[in-house]
């Protein structure tokens, strides 16, 4: 099926987002249930998986927290006043990627069957991986980019009073399975973000 | 006040990290109603703002979503298939930074009296700041932070169907104000994640 | 299946409300695990889908906030101070059927396959539908009145500076798919509360 | 304060709708700060209240629901099988109360002092009142409307296995206190809603 | 399959805690996309479910409140000053339990199909008993366990104002069915905790 | 001010159970805006505290989790399969004492300043303790209750594939300042939840 937002389109070039972005032009003229001229209000639109058949899916998502060198010390010694960041940033993490649906507007809730956070002490910052797996009509990647993202607020929130120039970066879809579009996996050039800046 | 977690400490020394460090060690001995083995868990403390006065508090913090170039068309002609992310990407930071204190294990949770959201198109991507005021014991950079990831996650679940690459990056803290460590102004240097990197 | 809420029954006569009544009575005597005498608090229950087949289910409710003059006038001009009304209100109802369990205390929590939610600029105020659908053990009409719901509560609070005798009135389920009792739709008389009313 | 959105704003007409849709005008072409056009995803935006004096505030705010002749006498007789609607839609109007800004996106979160629901049967549906009461920077006037809907829903729930036409209406702010706008009443005139359509 | 964590586990012994333990060690040493060092903030994780089969699943805990002779006798007679707390803690108990994967870091999401709560006036306080069901990959232990932990922790707060020495006590898993490691029943010796302590 | 619910009320003896009570049997004769008969659900009610002086406030709670020899030696020797309890559970503790409200239906919604749960291990359990603070127009007993009461849930779903018939326990208030009634502290017999079982 195609990404393209129109349930039925089965088109062969769905991996194309020229033709996801032509797709989504013939939609709104031609789908009168769904037409909302911008004079009442017609925008943004979750996408109606209903159609959809239920598959294994998974994603992970990566991050990075760029410290400081006196904090990250603090943090490699365990002194740091608020105590360890990186076990309950990972517990953070995790609830986070059942919370998703919450936060993202358009998102679908989703029986999450696991989801797991990884945090590393770099010599820079912490780096962060997150992977969340369901079986659902729709893929994961919010999810493990929520965890990423609330276990790297949550690194800041712990060491925030040794250092507040830290800064979160570096937050990607490193690759997922399932969906009916196939696995994605990140081209692995190295991210700007991940290399050292101090 | 330090902010090295105890609450009476009254340094003037307060915003040098290493006092914070030292004083975190010796707390960990001193105060014993506190004190927790790590044979027993003991681990991570919220910081006891009881004895704070309430002060008016402001913090803004920004965030960039780095985008290709067919997405980023494809949002400047408004023919993005789930919508336009720019509006709804400001609605969801800004009742992200209202359950901050639920995503984020330590924080208290705080009467927020305004939290604003902008987001800017670039010519690579998506701008993000947003800005959160209170009165209260504590301050809101988590608040301000947590609204600029939730929508910057938002700009992502908007848009991932054209572009699965795309990088949420240089998520900062720009100012806060008020709170007795005083105000905190980012040292203006570029942020690396800002340059343009396709 | 009956919905007098033993799930075992299989009357034909299901859709008649007295049947329903009758059963209900029935089933406080007989039903001796769940017969709570009033003196012990004894009282409502959620109803037990755990051997109801999943199918595909839809429901649509609709709603509407009536507004006075001046203010209609400003959504239309598009000069309300705190903004646009019909597109975040919209939002709103999204994201409040996804939450549908958690306000309304019985109701089972279902994961939504998709959620619509129009707003239109009437003479006299602004008309809300919403549709719900999942595949599910139970229907989705609280999830759609839950979307009016909130979509109207958001009108009203983003126009409420402009007048405060606004009124959110005809709230009702237009029609649902799905379930054993088959399909539902309103009888077309006009509700009274769509009828100008200044 | 006038309630036009601009916090420095001391017009003696603040409560003139005309004077505030004015100042909208003003404000977007002044206030630089919040100024985003149309193609950067301007729009809404939560009042800054930071400003204004911490006064004791309460609202109250009224609704119905409109229900069939079997399934009142069912409520009546205490005989619906999912138990009895009056008392668990008093308990989630309260609780609903208290998350009204998680609901609605431009809310404040507030701390309340009261709440209460009361619900009265009627020989065409059943009556809700809701009063709220704080003390804070801005009125509850969303979260007495917030107590009336979700317990109104509950009703619905409680009650749609006999009748799926019921109809929720005639919701409004009765009136409420404290703030600097002074104190409201709607003016008495009979809600249509209120009058019998059976 | 085994409940030791590694989802591929088919061992017989399943059952014996010994094996569950031998098992964690082995896995810590082999399952090296999982393996944290301490250093690096390793701990805990969600058990996978991905690969377990959807199966019908049910659990019923208990729990008491052990309450003084005065506050007894006004729930007996009715006239607690904020209401009769028997009917308000079942319904706390069932909202409870569907927000258990919120309140417990490491729970999965579940779709209940049912949950109910009893509260029963004993001679020395009120006996809570909970059932929750789902067809789900993982059990619903928790899920009954919220429920009679929040609707004990209601009856608390609605009676507190007349005995503030009130315990909870004698909180358990009564029995499961469902799951591949087959049901499970409590040893039904008397809890220590259900002998009448005044 | 005493602890009737009837705001106004100066009676002296107000830590006097039978007083609270017959002003409760008054009260509910008198209180023509707050009385519900009977047939008109009338019931539940959240007590007033609008008229309260805000004051410092502080609660501690304790209980207490029993668990078999096998799965307490493997939380000692740190190979329990879902990782080491003692922390995780005292971040959800803390997690869950900011959500109180959303919890208990008739709590007040309270700032926290400060929430500590520690958890330590016993021969024969894991003992638990919170405290809860802030300042506020009524007590915090409610959140170290909470607070308690999620930690031993989750100490529960850490441990339960090692051991199904652990029990929570023990579950009381320990002392509270602040407000009017004054202090209170539990009168020190031993719980006999505390002792040993096994």
């Amino acid at each position: 099926m195609c990404s393209c937002g129109v349930i039925e389109c089965d088109a062969a070039v769905a991996r194309d987002p020229e033709h996801i972005v032509k797709r989504a032009k013939v939609r709104s003229k031609r789908d009168l249930s769904h037409y909302r001229p911008a004079s009442e209000g017609g925008g943004v639109r979750m996408v109606d998986v209903s159609a959809k058949p239920v598959t294994a899916r998974m994603a992970r998502a990566r991050g990075f927290v760029r410290i400081g060198r006196v904090a990250l010390s603090a943090i490699r010694r365990r002194v740091v006043p608020k105590g360890d960041p990186l076990e309950i940033a990972r517990i953070a993490g995790i609830a986070a990627a059942k919370r998703t649906s919450e936060l993202i507007p358009l998102c679908h809730p989703l029986p999450l069957t696991h989801v797991d956070v990884t945090t590393r002490l770099r010599h820079n910052g912490i780096e962060i991986e997150a992977q969340a797996s369901t079986s659902a009509q729709t893929g994961v990647e919010m999810e493990a980019l929520a965890a990423v993202t609330v276990a790297a607020l949550t690194v800041y929130d712990m060491t925030k009073a040794l250092d507040r120039s830290m800064e979160i970066t570096g937050i990607y879809l490193v690759d997922k399975t399932g969906g009916q579009r196939g696995a994605y996996r990140r081209a692995s050039r190295a991210s700007s973000a991940r290399r050292p800046a101090r």
